[in-house]
């Protein structure tokens, strides 16, 4: 069977009719234009590398190596695009090109059959992300009912995938009961600590606050501290015996962290959803959280990872790669907060496609 | 036995000529002064905890809580100082404070017996380091035959304690034989890409070069075309067909990856000592490092992930946390390269003191 010819256009190959039946009816490439079939660049570079087709410029017919040099010329990120497509297609995915890359269909369905499951971007590992670029494409993803997938292809054109998705966030923990007592603790250089024991049992034993500095004080991290103070569950005092406000706190909070304001907003509404949250400074990350201590004798292993970012942030991709395998390597989800009308909180993790 | 009485003055606490047999030749505490001994904050805060002495200031005794309050204020860091302290000493261990925070004698050694053995710096995980002042301290130690340590105390006042050394890195490879095939391989958009079946397979077999497209070609990254159009070994074209010196190369590499002249002056440092870098994408650094790769059909498990800093680099302990972490976790040592007159090398690694 000699191979069907396609013509090579600007960032398409067109078929005449004969290759619809083929092409198109029985496996889904290209799409119908009129009488016509249009293959993307990578689905022709697929076919053309198997030798299923054949591809004319200029009345004269492109070996692969022209035809790939071409179609890097005519489309951005063209070669990225076509190691992830045949990644997927070699692996018995059917795959069509889309506004976001590619729409990818599940295991066993077919275009036309079964909708669509994946909305698949391909991104190369220099070119960072702006947080607000991907929460759009993980809303418009969620608007159809689709996953979202990170295809990153690094410098070496090993593929990486990544699933997005929103979380949501739910602990089991009860509010510490507790009334402030005055004079208890005291805002040191940068931390808090505790120096009434029975608060600080009570604080360390039922909420998991803090970190015992010995067996009668507690120390406490300041989003800890303000949090306490917030709500009404402890007095804190400067060096010159004041009783500190949130406002007050704050204040002195923020001249040691800058990025006390948002880390103390993610806190807050992790405590408040009962969850624990504890630095996640061993692994990298703000926090890490459990959805419930039982008791501090048996403290289970924690269940997120949690970062907060910035709305103006941009992820570089080598620091995504190493907070998700650091997250996984320790079988926590990576979890990434950011404030749009109170906390939201999203998740990546490497998926097997 | 009643405790003994110091008074605190300024950040010094000073005890009369009977402590000296006691606190200072029996165990190392303070530094003698003509009769007196001087005892640092840290030191007098361990042992009015434990109530072996008493503290007066303006002929009032100190509790505790007034005394750590009163050090907090006498001196930058000192609860984080107190805290590394204490848990060296709990451990057993003889310290020192000096300019470099700590002297520590090793496990079974004594003052005046053995000499130290660490220079320990204590940080705050909330303090960015400058690679200059890493490097600077790194040498100080090693000037005199000291380990040099960091103790990063967390938010919630955890210590993690990294050990830094230089590194001497030196692999088994010997360099590819292969003499340049004309218009064998062409730079695409951000890669190249070698169509050459022969030259594919010789660069990736005998030198783990690059990854390949298919059974025929191999694609490089840019550090590898690089290096081996320096290297004599590799002629590559662009779009038009034009042949690339290596300046051409870089000027091309450099627009597509800012950081692409630090990373070649790494990859041909280690390529050039007989090792094989890779990219580390998936590790979140610039290349995983192997000492040697007999054959592509059984490839071992990389020894070291390789981060190439700027001069002006300035770490977040943050993200060197997750960066060692990571590192650690798949068994690989965590290396820094940076450029001082030549590649220089150095690791950081979690150890248990």
């Amino acid at each position: 069977m000699d191979s069907m010819k396609g013509v090579l256009k600007g960032d398409k190959v067109i078929f005449g009719g004969e290759a619809v039946a083929e092409l198109y009816n029985a496996q889904y490439y290209g799409r119908l234009k009129g009488e016509t079939l249009e293959l993307a660049l990578v689905e022709a570079a697929y076919l053309l590398d198997r030798e299923r087709i054949s591809v004319d410029q200029e009345g004269r017919s492109l070996s692969f190596r022209d035809f790939f040099i071409a179609a890097s010329q005519a489309q951005e990120y063209f070669e990225l695009k076509y190691i992830v497509y045949r990644d997927l297609r070699e692996r018995g995915y059917y795959v069509q090109p889309s506004v976001t890359d590619f729409r990818v269909y599940p295991r066993g369905g077919k275009p036309n059959v079964a909708p669509s499951k994946y909305f698949v971007h391909v991104v190369t590992e220099r070119k960072p992300m702006p947080l607000q670029q991907l929460i759009s494409n993980l809303q418009a993803a969620l608007n159809v009912r689709k996953e979202m997938v990170l295809a990153i292809v690094d410098e070496e054109s090993d593929i990486t995938y990544y699933g997005v998705k929103f979380n949501v966030l739910k602990g089991g923990m009860e509010p510490v009961q507790l009334t402030p007592v005055p004079g208890s603790a005291t805002f040191l250089q940068d931390r808090v600590v505790i120096w009434d024991t029975e608060v600080s049992t009570r604080l360390h034993q039922d909420g998991f606050y803090g970190n015992p500095m010995d067996d009668r004080r507690l120390q406490l991290s300041l989003v800890e501290a303000a949090y306490l103070i917030m709500r009404g569950k402890l007095e804190v005092t400067d060096y010159e015996g004041r009783i500190m406000t949130p406002d007050d706190f704050t204040a002195k909070a923020l001249q040691i962290e800058s990025s006390f304001v948002g880390k103390l907003k993610t806190y807050t509404d992790l405590r408040d959803k009962g969850l624990v949250a504890k630095t996640g400074f061993k692994f990298g990350s703000d926090f890490r959280v459990y959805e419930k201590i039982e008791t501090i004798e048996k403290i289970p292993h924690s269940k997120y990872l949690v970062g907060y970012v910035e709305n103006d942030h941009v992820y570089q991709m080598q620091d995504l790669s190493r907070s998700i395998r650091l997250a996984n390597s320790v079988r926590k989800d990576m979890v990434f907060a950011f404030d749009r009308s109170g906390i939201q909180y999203f998740s990546l993790g490497r998926i097997k496609l």
